[in-house]
């Protein structure tokens, strides 16, 4: 195995494929802080709103560095920019950081990554891809100005696609259509997946713009769509695609409180729309938007099944990132 | 993240899993160097015959450490054994390693490793899991004795699935099934796997005692079974699972040279000889065999497929280890 840029670069883009969704309307982005060859930190953005990368990185970094704990919430993006003007500025002299994603050049909703990074005598400055977006940018020119050493395009390749959603959430709805299956590809039976696997459906739930469902599904299953496996009182508002508007309406997901629920045959307006789309359904649905899906989200479960229940559709994939999640697989892949 | 004895171990456990069974019989090895945080040298067992993880690493963590390769081959065992001899003691001085299993004490078709590091003045060497073969270990005893620190626990229950295959193939036949499969768990269509796939499939049944097959798989695909994708001249042994001793002759696997076919219905004094084998077939082989697979390696590739063939049984599985192999995914399972 090589030790290089690459090594330090994917440490990064695991840790920010943890969060893939989770930091909507935010990219997901992560952070690898190293020392002369050792690695300080490995950090990634969890939540808008809260710390970019680099801050929880470079926190992170500082705790390793001086071998205790800082009194600073790592998430609380102001607070940790004001804690690191605090910090001396020899301490990370000869640092360097490889992040999948150009440091943030503006105050928005929280300080400018690259400010705080620019006081520091860094050695380097690594980031897989320069910010996409017209207008942002910066960063890396804020850095060299600085004094500080720039270098970009390790593992582009992988950080445009750890960037997609948020690319296309820019333009349209970025639609995920997520399913539950056993090892041989069966969706019947009950609950598939580790608790693990639910908390993150759940946590993804808390975060989308809408969850769109087939009425078969509503029918059969009589689900609750919520999020109470993460304690988040927010239920997404929910779509359900049908064509007939006759629905029992003591079904869990109509009883849930601060939720609008619309029945319609109609999604193309819902596609268009700039916003964060999670699909959940079985063949039925994945037929019935295979050209409109972008991304597929597999919580695959360690059993082989005999259950008939399967879906049968053509349709090549990409895969994209692949983790361990309690007991399960979760397997992250594009429609091509 | 955390950067813990526990990272380090993770990536000496991850370069192990690349060479899972194909070190047959000897077990799948990893190591990590490191030297005050800086990560020199991840690597691992490839071959019988050929060095041990500690003498490859060792080899990587010197041209790191040098900045230039060494003129020795990695793989030759007494070459690299010969060389670390003529390395100056000082240069390893504060190098920890990070070894899956406790360093070989006795010099058997290759020198010992434990002798081979107890030269330098190591910070320490942390293993997961002592030598499980009575009579074998006290690897750690001669680094002891040495004056290095020495640890081990770190990640045992990983580096105890890793070993698995060669506890199991020391008592009785290691069974590994395997299987290539789109994601959503069909087997029909032609050839599923990426190249690298393919081209592992070949290196596993190179080093394999036998090719177990069933019947009708050999009937329908009339498969050639060799190792033709790594340029092996060894082809496996091929046992036909199968009640009925006619078959035409023309089907390829019986055109292989140098290999012994065999037809059977009696697999049971097969699976009772300490040995590796190899099954590969369908749904009627995994429920024939069900009871007496081990493992199974799984080749999932990147698409959907309408195709109706899939395979239909009830198994529970515990998930050992998933990585990238060409566009696919490889996916070791044990049988639970």
């Amino acid at each position: 195995m090589k030790i290089d840029d690459r090594f330090y670069m994917q440490l990064a883009l695991g840790e920010a494929w943890r969060y893939q969704g989770l930091t909507y309307p935010n990219p997901a982005v992560g952070c690898c802080v190293v020392k002369e060859g050792r690695i300080l930190a490995v950090e990634a953005h969890h939540k808008a709103g809260e710390s970019h990368a680099e801050l929880w990185a470079m926190l992170a970094a500082y705790e390793a560095l001086e071998g205790r704990e800082a009194a600073v919430d790592s998430a609380d993006a102001d607070a940790v920019y004001d804690f690191l003007q605090t910090v001396p500025e020899e301490l990370f002299r000869g640092v360097s950081l490889y992040v999948t994603l150009e440091p943030c050049a503006h105050h928005g909703r929280t300080p400018s990554c690259a400010w705080a990074l620019s006081r520091f005598p860094l050695h380097r400055v690594v980031v897989a891809t320069a910010d996409p977006i017209p207008g942002h940018g910066g960063g890396l020119e804020i850095l060299a100005d600085h004094g500080i050493e720039v270098a970009t395009g390790v593992c582009e390749e992988e950080a445009r696609e750890l960037l997609e959603p948020f690319l296309i959430w820019q333009e349209r709805a970025f639609v995920l259509f997520k399913l539950a299956q056993t090892t041989n590809g069966r969706i019947g039976g009950g609950y598939l997946s580790s608790p693990e696997s639910l908390e993150h459906v759940h946590r993804l739930r808390a975060v989308v713009d809408e969850l769109l469902i087939g009425g078969s599904t509503v029918r059969t299953d009589r689900p609750t769509l919520d999020c109470r496996f993460v304690d988040q009182k927010r239920a997404p508002n929910v779509c359900i695609y049908s064509r007939q508007n006759e629905f029992d309406r003591s079904i869990p997901l109509f009883g849930v409180s601060d939720r609008q629920v619309r029945i319609t045959d109609d999604i193309e307006p819902l596609l268009d729309r700039p916003s964060f789309l999670l699909v959940e359904g079985g063949e039925g649905m994945l037929k019935a938007l295979q050209d409109r899906i972008d991304w597929l989200l597999l919580y695959q479960t360690p059993k082989l099944s005999a259950h008939p229940l399967s879906y049968n559709v053509d349709q090549k994939l990409k895969y994209l990132h692949h983790a361990s999640i309690g007991v399960d697989l979760i397997l992250w892949s594009r429609f091509e």
